[in-house]
């Protein structure tokens, strides 16, 4: 069995080809027809496109997206803001006034979401009691375990000898962490959470009520967040070190430069210069959650679910998980596969 | 932790979103502000297929298609037509006089075709030899052998405690099985052959130089072929088990009963009322192989490459792939996981 492998480069034709079913793509007069190493005509090569578009109209996607910070940081009202829909564990049925547990609690809410035709299975983790205790010693450990759990449940699924065609996926694509407005500095619960999970799981620090801050104490108060994260060696969400190319690293610099956004979220409309918007109504003015002039809501929802959700997914996949999996099976001498009839507790 | 899942249809909105990132998606008037599960504009959520177009213009993927059929059916020509480039073994080098080897060898050769942006890395296995002895009992085996070493390759990369970001792809997707136009019927090594490889790779079955056959003659041997494919119980691709919904199965029920195509190939271009073409020139006329009038090759081409191209990938990973694996784990009882220090060979 010999490979050969010859790099060529490109049998591509000018302009797209919209229609690929149509049979006419000669582009006559510019090919010889004497052995050279393109042949005229279209080949169809770019329809892996449309034809990937398909199957996943067809299948939809699993997102999931955890939300961290002490009560009152307007976490619920923010993904639900994101995603334009009472997604929120209380929109859920949760009453807005239950107690703050004794402990950190974890309560995932599920909902299909669908828009353009595809569908999202959208998973909103919630945490209450996170930082709401007297002492809060080691409260990011239940979050933690349950990120490795779902990271677990996966391995196991897909170390099984029958497995499902597609696993389900409940791990943590992304963590929205709530820092609060204070204007000072991040807490030392902050940095600690950061710290600890920074390895585990997506972390996308963001400042939770930003319109509580004026312009300039926002600027300085992001700018003194930045440099603390930095000074604690905090790598959060897109990760240098992840960056693919060139093109990557530019567009993420200037993500990272932005970031944490400051952000403010509503789901409440209101009607301004004759257009509804999201917002909040105060006695001095509405606060446009969508305006960037406001606060930067739009631009955590551009990069998060416009432009990043997929490098989400995948950074979880290709890293996270990948780092999980190689220390699991490492430190157990290996994990056997599972035949279906087996129980697959018994096993770990 | 509690799973609620809450099904939930479409915050979907009319009209496609061709600039995701503009801020301005309200759909003014249309919502009431009041505690609806639905608010008001374009979250994003269809913006995943942009996400995954651009992923896929960067890594662009492996393609692998394997010919068999004995000597003279015009298995390179044929490539060459649907690659429109000269991809197959004999053009990359070797020799057109070759002598027919005396067993049946593999011969794999890749080339990176780009089109519209989208790199492939194609590569074309060939099996010279197939049928050509005048014992051609077992000629099956090395064929047999090469596709399950290349599923073997892909589940010890699998199994592996530190894994590549992408693993190499060399398992066959697709097998153009040539038969020869004699008018007839199938030969005892077609059926043999099909029977015994079509539960480990999707099988193509084609007719080869179909310039042989009139019209009539053409479709009495495409009737004739499938009746004696059906009678053995050979499941060709796409196979009717493996249709997703009922879209899926008119559309390739369609494609099942004009199969096997009847198709010709050519690597020379002639004009014809101004136009250039691939095709075959002789003294009564010029056999243009794009021309759904003068045979099938369109058809196997737009098949093939513009609709299932990324079709026969998942089937080949979720169903051929998914049946070695699960062979292999049992025999075994069970592959360990290898660390990268380990070699490979000796742990299996």
């Amino acid at each position: 069995t010999t490979t050969q492998i010859i790099q060529r480069h490109s049998v591509s034709h000018a302009g797209s080809h919209t229609a690929p079913h149509s049979g006419s793509h000669g582009h006559g007069g510019s090919h010889s027809s004497s052995g050279g190493s393109t042949l005229l005509g279209y080949i169809g090569i770019d329809t892996i496109i449309e034809q990937m578009r398909k199957k996943t109209m067809k299948t939809g996607f699993d997102f999931n997206i955890m939300v961290v910070g002490h009560s009152g940081l307007g976490k619920s009202t923010l993904v639900n803001t994101l995603f334009k829909s009472q997604v929120s564990r209380r929109s859920a049925g949760w009453a807005r006034d239950e107690k703050i547990p004794k402990t950190v609690e974890i309560k995932a809410v599920s909902h299909v979401i669908e828009e353009g035709g595809v569908k999202m299975k959208l998973t909103v983790v919630d945490t209450p009691g996170f930082g709401d205790q007297i002492n809060n010693d080691n409260c990011w450990e239940p979050i933690s375990k349950y990120i490795n759990e779902q990271y677990e449940k996966f391995l196991k699924e897909e170390v099984n000898i029958t497995r499902k065609k597609r696993i389900p996926d409940t791990r943590v694509h992304c963590c929205l962490y709530f820092i609060s407005p204070t204007g000072h500095s991040l807490r030392q619960l902050d940095t600690e959470f950061m710290k600890r999970l920074s390895h585990s799981v997506n972390i996308i620090p963001v400042i939770a009520k930003a319109d509580t801050l004026t312009i300039e104490e926002r600027q300085e108060f992001k700018q003194r967040v930045r440099k603390e994260l930095e000074m604690s060696g905090i790598e959060f969400y897109p990760q240098k070190e992840f960056d693919d190319d060139m093109e990557d690293k530019s567009d993420n610099d200037k993500i990272r430069e932005a970031m944490p956004f400051a952000v403010v979220g509503s789901d409440k409309e209101y009607q301004v210069n004759g257009k509804r918007v999201l917002g909040r109504k105060t006695a001095w003015g509405i606060v446009e959650v969508e305006n960037p002039n406001h606060c930067e809501f739009a631009q955590l929802r551009d990069f998060l679910i416009r432009s990043h959700l997929q490098d989400l997914k995948e950074v979880t996949h290709n890293i996270h998980y990948e780092t999980y999996r190689a220390k699991r099976l490492n430190e157990n001498g290996g994990l056997h596969p599972i035949s279906s009839a087996e129980t697959q507790e018994s096993n770990l």
